[in-house]
């Protein structure tokens, strides 16, 4: 199966984490969106499967994944869908209902996240909701961002004979999207995360594993990984994270 | 089996989603949080499977659901592993990887609904942050609300031959869910619903066929549901629904 990744070509955003398992995965795949416009990329290609009326199950946002004929939706689904396809998903049921329902928190934190910069609306510039973007960053760094790497922390020491992976004992896709996490949280919000670390020690050992994972290694000093920016969730805005 | 339900006692919320499938698909479940305090119910019990160290699976936050030794969180992937026992998802893969991403895309679209009146921080009152949450309200109506109850209405209107249901020829776990959320949408914000009417047909068909259904019908005229109230994610402040 060749696969087509559809996102948005300037941002890692969401379609970082399904990347991400791809990469992993040695997937063959085709970032669509970021091919040059003559060779069928750029954003109108990204559109056209989620405005064509002929397109029977049209998703709302990407990223979405083409796999055959089905166009697959929702970040976590996507992985849902990969997991078991790429090795990235433990055998058992159970296992894999607990990588997607921590895959699912981490969507519900990246959301809370992304909301630091845009609490007001999507549709204005940041500039146009700095004030309440100030506020809203306040409880941010003191409740919310302890409270959810607090909690992958503990999931981390819960599976104590998981040789430091999030589930089981091998690698799956919500360690690799909280590889993600952990970096954009950097990169965001430095000052935050320096004061916090003494508390999360087994999340970062995590980051730097799968950053010297070999095949993750390649990738990430490829041309095919995005750097985070200013456009995207994480963010760095230095008077949202006051030192 | 005989399920576990664990919520919040006192609102319907993201439970509620949860309660229609086990209600609609006649499963034998217990409600526990909202039996008497002497018959192992309230709060505490919700508690005892997020807070106790030695639970390895620990949920982020309620709904979660006890089944057998699982214990599943997060709406949606409860949802996944109801929807095949209780006869809720078509047999296909694609249809189920579909409902699915349904069900995230109402996930997402919940989570602004809830932060409509809390923008800022889910630790503060709705009147510690009324000022936000009337700007939010404004871009919410006029871009939000539109915007994804166009493109389920534009789900319902791509299964043409699906006999008023969003997937398939049968009643799935998304079409509760849609149920859930056009009501809760008519509750909070009636004048805006109003309005919007005559844009969204077919799913207020749909919400009057599942109000209307034998085994919900009885549900919602029971004790066991719960009404919408100023607690919970879908909450009425004429405020922030201008007429």
């Amino acid at each position: 199966m060749r696969y087509e990744l559809y996102y948005w070509p300037g941002i890692p955003g969401r379609g970082e984490f399904v990347r991400l398992a791809l990469e992993a995965g040695r997937a063959k795949y085709v970032d669509v969106a970021r091919l040059p416009k003559r060779s069928g990329g750029g954003v109108s290609a990204l559109m056209r499967w989620m405005e064509d009326d002929a397109v029977k199950r049209r998703p709302f946002a990407p990223p979405y994944l083409k796999a055959g004929r089905l166009i697959i939706g929702q970040t976590a689904n996507i992985l849902l869908y990969l997991g078991p396809r790429l090795g990235l998903v433990p055998e058992d049921e159970g296992s894999r209902l607990w990588v997607h329902q921590l895959q699912l928190t981490i969507a519900d934190f990246v959301s809370e996240i992304h909301d630091v910069h845009h609490p007001i609306a999507s549709s204005l510039y940041y500039h146009q909701q700095k004030r309440e973007a100030r506020r809203y960053a306040g409880h941010f760094l003191a409740e919310r961002l302890p409270k959810f790497l607090g909690y992958f922390e503990e999931v981390l020491a819960a599976n104590a004979r998981g040789k430091g992976y999030m589930v089981g004992k091998a690698l799956s896709y919500v360690d690799l999207s909280t590889f993600q996490l952990i970096g954009g949280l950097h990169y965001a919000f430095p000052n935050a995360m320096a004061r916090i670390a003494a508390d999360i020690p087994r999340l970062l050992v995590l980051h730097e594993r799968i950053a010297t994972h070999p095949r993750l290694a390649a990738y990430l000093a490829s041309e095919r990984r995005l750097d985070f920016n200013e456009n995207g969730i994480f963010r760095h805005y230095p008077e949202l994270d006051p030192g």
